[in-house]
């Protein structure tokens, strides 16, 4: 009865295990839910009735133009006509994997990578080509090997507070990258939903600007700095894919929440805007400082990580081989979620890894959490 | 560089000619666009903030709920379970597409029928399947042959106030579709974004209301009585498509707004609901009925028509064989927009139908605009 895609559907388990960790007694460390006492309030006073209608597929111009505004800023070349407003990152995601992905499709992706990518790239077909990460930024001697073998037609990457490995590419590397691709020709996906919340210095210059000839599509979005359950985020790519981009996104759903759009502008244009982000930054390192002091504390004997100097998520990988998918029961009988290694990789393995947020749950839970995670991996280990 | 599909990817005509029928001169019958001094206000007011963190990707439980009373009230015995919240009716042909396309599945499609929906389809591979359509729905003798020799994967119909063609399903028909859907285990995709723009009594009863065994999905959109730009609508659909239409909808992009959510929810439940869908009936039948005085004004030698019971559209047919698609350019140059037959057909044709909507434009500018196209017709049928 179904497509041939459907023997390829997953569900995320991000979303399983969240609709569990809202029970009210969980500590979750397992989405990336932003902290809801951080969000600013919006505010639809003044919004204009004309909004009520059909808008433009491509999004408001002014929204666009302020994103646009901002992209240059960060050194990102980019006019109006090359954002499109996107009602959440995540269908920048399944846009572009109607633009490239064939049943086997070879797609480069990090391993670990953002598991709703794979989720996505997956149902159309993608054949996974997975570079691994080193402290710097994928491994570039296999990255090479790879675009040279396998021909991936594209790569998509989280240079900025890599999800879920936490650590930024530094500059290096990402020149060298921007350079492999012009000489491959690979489209790069620069996914940084992240790159706002930065708490130490790093190298943040995206990638996609420093290309000379690859075609590239940069991802941004407001649900990390903002509200998420609004649903806008945007896409700014290069000139030569922005008409495919826009018919699939007309084809997708005519077009994003024009309420969402007035209300995330009147945001990112106010007054305010610089120092809710210095506050939302102040805050999330706080939580990031308590839970590194709380790994410390309870974790130096178990597992090896780094300190993530931005975003949202702490990697670590446990000393010892083990199963963290098969320990996740255990630690949520004990009302503690968090996420395993396994899905963050595309090619399905075992993975003695997990990720732990830290922007939702409090500073005594972050404590009490982290120490009954030790435990019960601890116990786990034997 | 693209993916196979890409190759089929088209365009959406009355977007393009909409852009140009924004021009404040132009005289639009080319969109379905909603008479904005027919909508109701939009009131945020009371918002909660907890809609700011991310949403559930079923929908809101209390939006859910509402629905699935609504559906009940009109015979589609349905839980909130059944109910799935989309980012525009449009998203549910996409979810659709997805979950039962291929490169060659056959799709049956009235002739003629949405060309958003054929743009969507055919985007994932359809083969075309079209049963033409008598005054009382789609040819029955013809339908029956095509699902015993074609064996579509599903078949798209949209049965109240069709769009094109502005007529209902008749009582008899719709009994005999479920039917035959039954014995030939044919999913149906039922759409009814016109439902409530009823102005004479007609059938109404969902087919999907009607089946016995055959896996159905229906749309509903609040898109045509509140308000587009928001973006809200809702498929309901047979518990054994549910699991499936969840997982993508999750992969497309993760729910749909929550505060667009709330406020269609607010709007539905108020106590002046029905009494604004009587108020925007009386408002559109005024319309309608000036558009038909008009039409048969200036048209009554040019072309055949009906005057629909609901809906937006009136569907005409000229008298002699026409392109009307080769007029466009002359009527657009006399200020006047409109839909000609040739996109809403799967398969390519040349058609000397139009479609004319009646709910945007002013009652003077639906006379001006019916009296300069009718000179432009008549001066090309020479």
């Amino acid at each position: 009865m179904f497509s041939e895609r459907i023997s390829r559907l997953q569900g995320s388990l991000v979303r399983e295990i969240l609709a569990i960790a809202q029970q009210p007694e969980m500590i979750s460390f397992a989405g990336g839910l932003p902290a809801p006492e951080a969000m600013p309030k919006v505010d639809f006073t003044g919004m204009p009735d004309s909004l009520s209608q059909y808008g433009p597929s491509e999004g408001e111009a002014w929204l666009r133009e302020a994103i646009a505004a901002e992209m240059s800023r960060i050194g990102v070349p980019a006019k109006p006509d090359n954002v499109l407003v996107l009602t959440g990152s995540q269908q920048g995601l399944d846009l572009a994997a109607k633009l490239f992905v064939d049943q086997g499709t070879p797609v480069m992706v990090e391993a670990p990578t953002f598991l709703a990518a794979v989720q996505c790239f997956s149902l159309f077909g993608a054949k996974f080509v997975e570079v691994g990460l080193t402290p710097n930024g994928p491994d570039l001697v296999q990255m090479e090997q790879l675009l040279e073998r396998e021909r991936p037609r594209f790569a998509y990457l989280i240079p900025t507070f890599q999800n879920p490995a936490g650590f930024c590419y530094d500059a290096a590397t990402r020149t060298r990258i921007a350079e492999l691709f012009d000489r491959y020709d690979v489209v790069l996906l620069e996914d940084e939903p992240y790159r706002e919340l930065a708490y130490d210095e790093c190298d943040r210059q995206p990638i996609c600007s420093q290309l000379k000839s690859a075609p590239w599509i940069h991802f941004g979005t407001f649900s990390k700095t903002a509200v998420p359950g609004m649903r806008v985020a945007y896409l700014v790519a290069d000139q030569r894919l922005m008409p495919y981009l826009y018919k699939l996104k007309q084809a997708a759903d005519l077009h994003t929440s024009r309420q969402g759009q007035w209300a995330m502008h009147k945001l990112l244009t106010s007054p305010d805007y610089p120092a809710h982000l210095e506050r939302l930054r102040g805050f999330y390192k706080v939580k990031r400082d308590a839970m590194a002091e709380s790994l410390d504390r309870h974790f130096h004997d178990l597992a090896d990580w780094v300190v993530p100097p931005g975003g949202l998520f702490f990697w670590l990988k446990l000393k010892r081989e083990a199963d963290t998918y098969a320990m996740l029961p255990k630690a949520l009988e004990r009302k503690v979620a968090f996420m395993p290694g396994q899905p963050f990789y595309a090619t399905p393995r075992i993975s003695n890894e997990l990720r732990l947020n830290f922007s939702n749950a409090s500073l005594e839970r972050i404590e009490e959490g982290v120490r009954i995670l030790a435990e019960v991996i601890r116990k786990e280990l034997g």
